[in-house]
């Protein structure tokens, strides 16, 4: 199995609800450098798994619709928390999706499966990671 | 798949048996840079893995018990040789128990597998990974 | 010269005016990851450059005052922009105010000078430094 | 399951054939720094996955055959694009090799499989992974 | 004295010449991750040392000039060995002439010095620094 | 200003004596990452600050005298604390005596001052600098 891996990043504001949180239940915010990993079991006829500089663009255009914003204002996020592991969802769909529309080009088609890390900081980081369906 | 991760540290000092070890045969030491990553195919009703400050505080509970100790010392590794992949087991079932036992709370019951990662330099590190039969 | 370096962080909610800034002016967020390096010239009685643990607590304690925070809402802030390079100074000032008020002991004295590095993401950060006047 | 990981690194010169690869057509190069995970289900005698230092030394004679070399001109690469995926598939089937014929030792037999990444900068890199077949 | 830090990669090829240089006198090649750091005694109107969007999109420009080439090619470097060291100093002296240019806009006049840094590993890494005679 | 900066590592056994040091006065160990800089104001003909190669071995050299000891028993240390800092300075002061005793060579004449840095966790560092007086 090959993989290959793209990083980026984005800064957030938010609040989370429940006891659980403490004082992150406070208006407050985060940068998230965020690992796009996309795996595929043979490489294609440019012997890549995937136009690395395509994914990259692709990351980007991601993260750009979450980037300098107040999530706790994002109608798609109304009701849930959007706590690190959650965003990694969030953003492993949305990327999925753009895949499945042609993004990565016809080749992606035989994408396997990926994974997204968000890193909030030196200590902490939470991933989602499935198949990609395309 | 969702994942979430925390690190924190521990000192000790140890010696190895058997020629394999060349100069790590004599009393020597190292830093333990060590990952927790927990797993679970689902969020709990905060949208989180497992409260992440808790599981902080489990990984500082566990490490306590070995942090700025010599293992040679210690009656729980007799006879055999702290090696970074051996002290991974260790923390790995040592943070299962006290899962087993509560101390991320009942929704941890959730937690599907886990994996403890020591970095023993820039160049080196060791892992272990498992079912956490919760 | 001597130093000695730790290693924090905090998370804060801010929006910043001016249109240098773009999109940046939209409340948004960001996780510090803060480096306090504590300089001078020789070592004390005990052989450090300061005690490194309660440099630790000290700095946690200066963290504590901005983490899980919308800055907008600060009144010490009120009128500027909480960039990376002026959340450092703040960061700076209040570590030495603390520092001369006898936080890391009478031995810390003997400071000369430190450095107060917050990264706001993989690729950019920004610093403050500047002599300690114990 | 347990892993061990030694890191290396290694410096090439390569052009890339097809529109896909952009400016990276022309002749250009990277520094590719290499993790090497073995992976085992049980240690062995002397409680390791596999003697680290002859791991080190393993990946470092891999290496040293291609460092410093400009890849366009290695018989073995015609016709292919040497990828950073592409690469990482190298390295791991010249490792299994050196494994197979017992630069571990008799003990490496009991490897489960492996994972070569193969880091191009601070934010990419690729990996290959796959069974050992000892 | 304030600074702020930017980071980015070129990727190139080259060999060197004389006999210290063993086996890198081969045309080989590397990826060097830049990083980029701006001095600065005072804040400006905006509370920055510069706008780092800016000071992002002037290294960048600058690494393009030198990224995806075979320096033994550049007409620049005729009769030199780019080293790290030497290579940081050509890319100062560029960050320089365009800072001087205006490329950072008036308010960088109060520039003072920069350094910028030039990893070509995770092992070894080169820098110039100097004043910016702005 | 030039610098280059080579990384190695190595990993001891000690204690600490005083009350300051609290749990760290038991016998236990670190790995510390070492970071070694030096620094010349011009470069040589072979367009190098210094041979990186020797300044490699030169470190790999003096950080085997401490390689895989017990710190405690060195008579060199005997009624010292080998805190960060102090071996930071143990490590500047051996590394100079091998640049002047001709270790990288003639050139080196040329080198002004180095940094001895030493990473003892993600979350710590210590470091020593000063002139060189070749």
């Amino acid at each position: 199995m090959y993989s290959v891996n793209v990083r980026d990043h984005f800064m957030i504001a938010h609040s989370f609800n429940g006891d659980t949180f403490g004082p992150a239940q406070r208006l407050h915010g985060a940068t998230y450098v965020v690992d796009l990993e996309l795996r595929r079991s043979a490489l294609d006829r440019d012997d890549v798994v995937v136009d690395i500089a395509r994914a990259a663009e692709l990351l980007r255009a991601v993260l750009a619709e979450l980037n300098f914003r107040n999530l706790d204002e994002q109608p798609d996020f109304r009701g849930r928390n959007t706590t690190t592991e959650f965003l990694a969802h969030v953003v492993f769909d949305r990327v999925a999706e753009r895949v499945r529309a042609g993004a990565l080009g016809l080749e992606a088609a035989g994408l396997d499966s990926a994974k997204v890390t968000l890193h909030e900081s030196h200590v902490a980081w939470a991933a989602y990671e499935g198949p990609l369906q395309c």
